[in-house]
């Protein structure tokens, strides 16, 4: 479901490397050769290819990128450049640092879009990088409504496979609806169910809800709950329920409107084009009526806009 | 620290499973020649001698030691020819099975006094074992007042090297005493102490604990807290502040008195043989001021009495 388009022969990673160094070096930098070479390599070939940069010219191909580029595009690029793992655990650095409660949506979608081996592997590295736990950081800087639910979201392990038990979904529609209306989101019970229950439990007990309840878990957490907290909860469930629904929706909100939310437009794009762009445009175009990759045009210029169509897999480069 | 000897030059996985298959086949089963073979190998090695003779003999040597064996015998055999990943989480769900609160111990014992990659490969084998998460059975089976705990340190990953924050420990130290004197030790924070700190860092706060309030928090929590409850945050408590001495003590305790608890010996010597049974065996003879590998010889006879002493390297078959 990935989006970015690796060329056929590929050329070798020490042939990367010699590209790339002709792009940065000397006046002037070749963005475009840039975009053309690294936009178009998957996560393990980025790492070789940084290996072998390293290898050959006894600098690091990330702080070469760092000092040449700038703007959102630098970010883009810094971003997809970066293994996957080592990102994520970056990213949930900053937003814990920055101490805004809607930057801690990024813990969220790492915790509950991911697979639970990728999960996992970020937290490794966020001990190896920070020299802590990720958990022991979420309790120093998040404040108490969303500390809880985002200790036990970053802590699971889920089962991913298909193992649906129709009764206990029920049940659990039912316990969350009535957490949702007391307000009380953060018992254990509740908890728990977001955060131990595979995804596709979870999500036939979303269906109940919406069955049951006639109206959907996510309309019912934006009605009965409110601030931060409520954003916290909902982004939980359609990351679980759909993320490429979600990532469809961040996309959206960081485009509508006057101004571009740069940030949000380059983690969803970087985040999710080896993971399920493919899905993200079709779900995209059909709950806006409009091609993704033309909003993507519509709202960012130069070698911003060249990156993000080459990670959409709509460039012309 | 281990204690098994494994023979200089080592046998192939083949010629193990040849003279392992002789041991098995025909009338009588030559018990010393599988303690000779299996007692002396670790896990890599043994998974390789399983691997090799399921080629060879095309059924697996698990199930043939399991119906040639019998008794206590059997268990320390197949228990130490497992993998240790899957007989953790075998154990784990065997103690969660027999809603004996007693034995949710053992859970305490993996979260605890394994390392963070052991404690994850145990939740990933009990995914695809078992098709569901260890803490959603965990939630099923154990009753509200370990719940919780239990739940939370299973689901730890914490940071593994020996950064310590003096003033932090501190903090906790008292947080951890106001919880046990208000009886209140499943609060999310204290909880969150317990199972998000690493473990030098709970280290100091222990022996903060005791400086400050001239008694150690095992004794505190023995004193202020009652029945199973008790008995699960301490041996957390212990397996944290030194596994070594907690092990011993569950040795010690399977032997003293009239009869034998084989179930908790098997498991304390077969857990830990890799480990740091040296360092159990140490502490054992500082804490009870006799040979471990004597009292192992005084309560136990036969094959199962031979096994033992060849996982603490005190055999002489």
């Amino acid at each position: 479901m990935a989006t970015i388009t690796i060329p056929e022969p590929l050329p070798s990673p020490v042939e990367d490397s010699e590209a790339l160094r002709k792009a940065v070096q000397g006046w002037g930098t070749d963005e475009k050769a840039i975009i053309r070479i690294l936009g178009r390599r998957n996560a393990t070939q980025r790492s070789k290819i940084c290996e072998a940069y390293q290898q050959l010219y006894q600098e690091s191909l990330l702080d070469r990128l760092d000092s040449e580029l700038s703007g959102d595009f630098r970010n883009a690029v810094i971003q997809w450049t970066l293994d996957p793992v080592q990102r994520d655990a970056k990213m949930a650095k900053e937003a814990l640092k920055s101490k805004d409660p809607k930057r801690l949506l990024v813990l969220v979608e790492i915790a509950c879009a991911s697979t639970p081996d990728h999960l996992i592997a970020v937290r490794r590295a966020y001990c190896s990088l920070f020299k802590c736990s990720l958990e022991e950081d979420i309790i120093l800087h998040a404040e108490p409504p969303f500390r809880k639910l985002l200790v036990s979201l970053v802590s699971a392990f889920r089962f991913d496979e298909a193992e649906v038990d129709e009764a206990v979904a029920q049940k659990e529609a039912t316990a969350l609806q009535e957490a949702i209306k007391r307000n009380a989101t953060d018992e254990d019970h509740v908890v728990w169910i977001l955060s131990t229950r595979n995804k596709f439990q979870l999500r036939t007990a979303f269906e109940c809800y919406s069955k049951i309840y006639e109206i959907s878990i996510d309309e019912d957490v934006k009605n009965s709950i409110s601030g931060d907290l409520e954003s916290l909860l909902a982004t939980a469930i359609r990351c679980i329920h759909s993320p490429e629904k979600h990532f469809a929706q961040v996309i959206r909100k960081s485009i509508e409107g006057l101004g571009t939310d740069e940030d949000s437009l380059t983690r969803a794009i970087v985040m999710r084009a080896e993971v399920d762009m493919q899905r993200i445009k079709e779900e995209y175009q059909e709950a806006y009526k409009v091609k993704l990759a033309d909003d993507v045009i519509g709202d960012t210029s130069g070698d911003y806009k060249d990156i993000l169509l080459a990670l959409i897999g709509e460039d012309n480069l």
